[in-house]
């Protein structure tokens, strides 16, 4: 016979802010505790709602596991930010202001992370692009709702505060907590996401050495102010970081499925919000979700709700350019497709620009992470000849024809031969 | 530069039968093999419409990851089931008669699995037991869609064949292959989802070691039929497997929050389908699912729908009791609760009913499992001992209390004083 | 390019007590972290030695990848007893006298499980039923050893502290660190070897869920003295561990071919040490190891030293027993089989002694685990039904027959005769 | 109860080729399954000495869990093997003469994996350089002993292919079979090597996608031979294959106090055999082992038999350099250590010449791993930008410094110096 108590267990710790309070199971860091006033914050209807929104969008159509949403996400980056925090914190803890600001920091650094993701529409990114509305500005208004502010205030930091981690803000008071939080490479927002998408897609190869990567994490001062790095012992761990990211975009987040389904969800969104500023009011913008958009479909006729629903691919592909060098040939390919079925009849899906966020492709120039080394602080891509050769751009360039416009089969001939004769 | 073809890809293997024409990631299997027309079945709306039935139901609020859906569980039960009969047919290859038979048995085997959950209403049991009727007497209905219909004669199996499997017809001319589908206990069904179950919650003591399970799997003659039953290498195998399912009761499927939800649950339903029949016409019942339901309630006022909605706990645990010996503590902490705060209030959970599903809870006299030793066919329990020390019945009973009828703390204090009253 | 410096590294912690030194690769926690001081001991004969001696004897004669020995299982034990001091100390820092004692506790530990196998001789059990001297007698002498004492004393902690936590002194005045070290039940040792033995066998079924278990660990007073015991939330990963030592025991510790080739390894023993008391100085017993052992059996022509060299079973199973009930038929076929092939044919291998380790085994009467429950501690056989059906005795009774004195399938058939009769 | 029986069991499939008969726990690939006679063959004597010979020699003193023997691998391999030649024969019926054809090509290569291994002498290529013997000569005597003869024969294989095979033949009639067992790249021992020392070492990032290798492995035709290629659906675990080597390399087989031991032990090899002929008899090569050296060492009083029993680094890494471009500060501060200290306390420890068995060192214009697509067959460095990337040497160069000469902070110190002034 066992007992076991909610909230009011009068065996349990009274303090709303004991992080030690809630333990809550999750596959990826097994389980993550939370406070009693961090758990009321999640059963908001803004975060409640993150369960309905899939963190990968569409890409379960391709990987039929890939259904997480980004709730537990939230949860996930709150707990590999806390680690991240604590192994700082251990490693120096000269860099806090005594005990009362490094429970503060702490505290924020998990708040933040609970909360990165609100201000995200139904199918994000798409939604984004129809609507034309960024999801740090949704943030904003998210983090002004009255309940939301009162959340926060009971976990005992700083609305203000919250935001400037989230959205980046170059003035905050917490520099290497904005990194943690939104910086473009040792986040947790992404180490949490890489694992996670990793163990939901079941693709293998995307994992990292996540233990090795985080024990690594060092605070460093540059230029007065704190920057986070590694320990020279993490540059195996951060090389298998880099690799997951690539491997990820190769694997899972580029897929052709994946991309296909992306651009046809557009045009179901722009047929349910014909006015762009539909969404504008932040409560209209709460209503919406995934799961909504899907459901909204169901008695749509048009060709792309069709598609979505039945899973129709509109589009097939008819090749595929991943190499810095085929540029030449991959625009051979599409203006030769365009003359022969018409502009109408090809997609030509390029990916580059996007690769900015990885350290790849790092612009020469801008440093990618810093290695603590008794000879001094040096750029990854100096620690590591695997990072230094990763560097440069990744493409992946893929032409679609749409299969009602273009024969598929002769689309792909016509392909074939133009790379085979560019590769004589 | 790589170019990867969809359906059309003139390399591939032409045959739609051919299994090896598509792999697509699991991450419990690691990836799944279809045949083209296998695929073409799964891309159909009556298959597809169960990436909206969530496997385990509301279970998502107290295991936040547990996010899956039927759709994957279908192919991995098809794989799971695939992997049982090749077992079975190359340790016993006499048991089929030929090539062309085995053939055949492995393609209405693979085709029984995708389709056995097709039944289901949204939230399945939560469903069934609001409308009063069972997910077999649907899928019968749904299997006579046309599309379906097209779908498994495509196939080259007979749909007869499939639905015999599937709803478990005791005139079936593969028993065999039904223990495998609709069983009671090796079944792949079940093979699957346990370890899908443990594997999206993230509760590890979940896993059992599948791959010895299946490698035991042998096919025993018995009274003139072939039952499905393990060698005796695999006892250690077996245990696990029973444990997994003790394991998983006990934390997942029975978990307090879970059970507090799927009440609320049916309120709701009752509120959304105030007549029975509602969903009687199988071209309605296919238009809902669960993400349905989560969005028509969106817009409800009733105390249920807002409970849902912001994971409001209504009823709160007031006392747990998993022993069989508890029984007597059970029932005088109820009878106590009702006095104090009336019938309305109380809420007693006693989920034992259920416990005829597994070989724990066999009745006396009912075989569970054979296993195949050099001095013949023996149940499991008489193989393994820790198998019979969990033979016999096991019970979750629960006490709850409303929320706005009754103290908790009070209400805790009351039944923890009767308990250790009982004890003394 | 990147340097990496060992010990002498001028931007390491110089403190060598600081654990945040070293950090070592362990594939069952990840790694593991180690100061200075520590690397130091490890360093030493007496431990190096460890090396040599295989945490599971002869096992790999039936589990090939089973070589590992105990000297990653000391480290990872201090792990594992880290983690659970840690946990114990964030939930009751009451029980500690402040911070110094809080840290000498911690090291002390940590010192006591590095040592705590340092006693072992060759192959362990063998090697003590032989000699007739107990490791924990042993370990008292390697403790006194010059650079063993000094390695204990630049740790800072009290060398007969670490003794008496060891080999469990009752009048220790750290008794809940006892429990860890060298307890019955939930010690840092058998945590860490479960886990350790199930991954290097590759045996599943004995993985559990070790941390959730660590995670729920709880101080408790009880006759005024402190007691570890777990949270009622942690009664599903006790769950674990119990089911996953019985899963060893049934799969491993017991397999027969381990105690076969375990039976003969005694036979070499005395070969090797004709006169009992030749281990009995220190100094010569620092000397042998198992790999020495083997190494000295190379150019013996006795059959004992042939089968370990050669992996000749000169026995053979006839029979195996493993249910309580089977007693009588054990009794008949040992019989029966003495008749046959006389007493020197015949080895009865009754293992139930070693029950008594094992909750399973719990006399009626003697606690187990304490459970913490708001209506106060109660028994872990009283919170758990799958503990108590559990409980009572395991047995492993194994008939083996001299293949040189006795037709192996003859007195398998006899034996399968016999059973199948007691079974009508 | 349950009865099991080892080899003489009347139940078991009588015919000693089939691979069903025994099955043996594997943690790396779950389990292997034997025919009676393969096990019989592992029996012998040269195969059982396979467990005394470690996969990583001295690897431990830096991985301690990396103490596996290279008899599991050998049965691992020819597991990884025999799916890999599966797949091929599923792919590709066509390229066998019959079922009589590949059934003799699967039992052929299985055998040959499971011996491939056997001419390695003590610690493999600290013994091969000391004594200057490829293990491969060894080899082939190895398989004309005349209880290996027998065995390999009872498997119904001819010798001469086995060890064509092995040592590589460029005659062999089976060009497929000899890439999988000595190919430079898709070889069965490799794919089984990189998992298992990941999993014993405990370097999470040494993982590949294994699953998706095999499953994507093809044969094609290419200038009238057989070729064992890859599927465009499996680059991406090719990939993470070839990162998986680096890993590997970078983190464990180049790490320095790996190489640091490894340099110790030649002078312990050269103690022991100061007669480099000393083993080249057969039967005396068979005497020696990893434990009989270590053993034999116990009462060397040498610095350097001292240095491996007591883990004695008696040399110091003073600087290490792994990019291409670090040539000129590493000949800088290799030329810098020798005139402060003298050539006799320098040691360069310079690692390159083993990368030609990486693709990852492929010189321009050989090969790598063909990729089948539909516009014909393609180097993987074409298909991969990722490979492409990759292509050239990797470099692991190591300045140490003998403690006893020089003084290792001054060491360090002064290539720092030289390090920083290079970077300016």
């Amino acid at each position: 016979m066992v007992i076991r108590f909610g909230p009011e267990n009068p065996g349990a710790n009274r303090n709303p802010l004991s992080v030690a309070n809630k333990r809550i199971y999750d596959p990826v860091h097994r389980f993550v505790e939370l406070s009693t006033a961090e758990a009321r914050l999640l059963d908001l209807p803004a975060l409640q709602r993150l369960r309905r929104l899939r963190q990968l969008g569409l890409a379960y159509f391709a990987f039929p596991s890939a259904e997480h949403s980004r709730f537990p996400h939230a949860r996930g980056a709150m707990a590999m930010g806390t680690r991240a925090c604590d192994e700082l914190a251990r490693r120096a803890p000269e860099m806090f202001a005594g005990d009362a600001d490094a429970a503060y920091q702490r505290r924020l650094l998990r708040c933040a992370l609970l909360l990165h993701d609100v201000g995200h529409g139904p199918f994000s990114h798409a939604c984004e692009s129809v609507l034309g509305v960024a999801h740090e500005a949704r943030t904003k208004e998210m983090l002004a709702l009255g309940d939301v502010r009162a959340g926060i205030s009971a976990l005992e930091v700083d609305a203000d505060d919250v935001l400037g981690l989230i959205v980046g803000d170059p003035s905050t008071r917490f520099p290497a907590l904005r990194e943690l939080v939104s910086g473009p490479n040792l986040d947790a927002d992404r180490m949490d996401y890489l694992l996670r998408d990793a163990y939901f897609t079941g693709v293998a190869s995307g994992r990292y050495d996540a233990d090795q990567l985080v024990s690594s994490l060092r605070l460093f001062e540059r230029g007065g102010a704190a920057v986070v790095g590694i320990d020279s012992r993490g540059v195996v761990a951060l090389e298998s970081f880099v690799v997951a990211r690539y491997m990820m975009f190769a694997s899972v987040y580029f897929h052709h499925t994946t991309r296909l389904f992306e651009r046809i969800l557009q045009d179901v969104l722009r047929e349910l919000w014909p006015d762009p500023h539909a969404l504008d009011a932040i409560d209209e913008f709460l209503r919406w979700d995934d799961f909504r958009v899907l459901n909204d479909l169901r008695e749509k006729q048009s060709e792309a709700a069709r598609a979505l629903r039945e899973r129709k691919r509109t589009y097939a592909l008819a090749a595929e350019f991943n190499a810095e060098g085929d540029l030449r040939a991959y625009e051979t390919c599409e203006r030769a497709l365009r003359e022969r079925y018409g502009d109408d009849a090809v997609w030509a899906d390029e990916q580059s620009q996007v690769m900015h966020r990885l350290p790849l492709g790092a612009e020469e120039g801008r440093r990618t992470v810093w290695v603590g080394t008794p000879s001094g602080l040096v750029d990854a891509r100096e620690a590591s000849d695997l990072i230094a050769k990763l560097s440069g751009k990744a493409y992946w360039r893929k032409l679609f024809v749409r299969r009602n416009k273009a024969s598929v089969g002769e689309a792909r001939k016509l392909c074939a031969e133009i790379i085979s004769a560019s590769r004589a």
